[in-house]
């Protein structure tokens, strides 16, 4: 047997369950929206752009603990990396609603886009206006228009919960996210897979001396299947991919997050931090800010994913906007 | 082969690559003390009560990631799992001495306690005051004086560094971190070992439906072995273990820390939460305070830790207090 022990009830309430744990740790600042797998604030402000994020359950801290003040004002847990109904998106875009629309951002999955998409024009019957921007910073994908959303996801809902706390339009905060979108890039590494929950089953294999560069935070395929190497070779080699798409190029200005997938360590992370780093400066790069833990996870994943974001100052002050959230306290 | 694949480089260097990690991470907040496994603010006040905090590497973001601004002063890195020596410990005590003597906080483990005496002994010696309280939070440990500081250290360290900010002198500093240590208690359980990362070999073996109740943050034995049980069976187990010890009664108030021990997700951590909750709602306690994550980890052990504190007004305040550190923002 090479399942993974998982600590938990029944499978079935998996998603209720951890909402309920959420809400309890968040010591009133969260509720439930009524009857749905939905986190609200407690506190929501009247007359701001709601915004709404969310997809499938099983990627922790992404997106449930993301939900406070500054950050998003709801938040829509579908199944265990499933999307979320558009029944559910619909309830919860209505419960956050405050009369200036509603920014919908998720990742770049063909389900999930049909069923916010469903939920939208839904809302558009009963007079809410919607507008999305999704996730889609996975250079692993050549295609544009099917780029993934990986752990880019953190810094694109830093920014709109920022813009859709400033900006009283939603053209405006649109506007923001969408720069933001544009200059969010990641790739991924895995060294081991995590496990589909229910089953406790690693949803693929790696051999012992094996990783897998740019697969996705469901193990979708990757770029390649190389050997195990050193920290150093693996820095370079995701800093190199990560540079070459935007492109990003000397003298911009960086954040940069390291993403802990599940199983890896914050020694780790360090260790590539230390070398991206370097690789940066050479390249003429600054970076102004680095976040590193756990952000979009895939169960027990080992392996980390590497995200640059090139800031201008409009996203700078956007990103260290004070704000709460159960996952992520920026002062 | 049932190796742990690790990123990383030589395994010399596993602890100085680590902290350079940390303190590029930091971006001009922490500074490494001079040829020495150590990490120091680079904003150090004058005429403060410095706190020292420190251990074998290897738990990050236990110690090194609570150095920062109201929380420790200077961290002590030793190698993986091993106390750090009494030089260290020294030159790392004179770096942060600001003329108001030096608190110690570490966790209660043979070599730690040698090397850290030895040096607060190094230190009279130079005519710097040094106390020393001990975390030792593990009620698997029957005997107080044996007992091991596993992830209650976080609640220490942070009352510590209100302590060491607030008080100018270290008899009240002292004061308030010992009843810190004699209000804290917890209990782990781990899933799965975690590895030497050295070697990538796991740190002791379970059976494919074992988990190990109170084993040590290195894999030390525990109270008991058992089958996986369902996570609900296991947060009344784990909740009644650490209430019977102090033991806590009707009407407590507490702070609840759900410790990721290196594997578990924050799902698996908020399904224990609720369960907790709803056990301590009936036995009459409040909880006023959650955190739940990686705090004290072993490598990619899989598992948790529950630690329950018990508060009064001045404990729950020095809690609260702001403070500023790479593993976590306190607003």
């Amino acid at each position: 047997m090479n399942k993974v022990k998982k600590l938990i009830n029944n499978v079935s309430d998996l998603v209720p369950e951890t909402l309920d744990g959420l809400v309890l740790a968040s010591h009133g600042r969260l509720k439930m929206v009524p009857g749905q797998n939905a986190l609200i604030r407690s506190d929501l402000e009247d007359d701001k752009v709601a915004l709404l994020i969310g997809g499938g359950s099983g990627h922790e801290p992404m997106y449930t603990a993301y939900v406070g003040k500054g950050w998003a004002d709801v938040s829509v847990a579908g199944h265990i990396f499933a999307a979320p109904a558009p029944d559910l998106v619909f309830e919860a875009a209505k419960a956050a609603h405050r009369g200036r629309g509603v920014l919908f951002v998720y990742g770049n999955y063909a389900g999930d886009n049909m069923n916010f998409d469903i939920a939208a024009e839904m809302l558009a019957d009963v007079g809410i206006e919607v507008r999305t921007v999704r996730v889609c910073d996975d250079v692993a994908v050549k295609d544009p228009a099917e780029r993934r959303g990986i752990a880019g996801a953190f810094y694109m809902v830093k920014v709109a919960g920022a813009a859709c706390t400033q900006f009283k339009n939603l053209d405006e905060a649109e506007r923001l996210v969408r720069k933001a979108q544009a200059n969010i890039r990641s790739i991924g590494v895995a060294v081991k897979a995590g496990s589909l929950p229910e089953t406790g089953e690693l949803t693929f294999e790696l051999g012992d001396d094996e990783i897998e560069i740019g697969m996705g935070a469901h193990g979708e395929p990757g770029v390649e299947r190389r050997k195990l190497m050193p920290a150093d070779e693996l820095a370079d080699e995701m800093t190199r991919l990560v540079l070459d798409d935007l492109p990003f190029k000397r003298g911009d200005r960086l954040a940069m997050l390291l993403n802990n997938l599940g199983a890896t360590t914050m020694m780790e992370l360090m260790i590539i931090n230390r070398r991206a780093r370097a690789r940066l400066a050479q390249s003429g790069m600054e970076v102004v800010r680095t976040d590193a833990g756990p952000f979009l996870t895939c169960q027990e994943m080992a392996g980390l994913s590497l995200t640059f974001m090139r800031l201008d100052d409009e996203l700078e002050r956007a990103l260290a906007e004070p704000a709460w959230s159960l996952g992520y306290r920026q002062t």
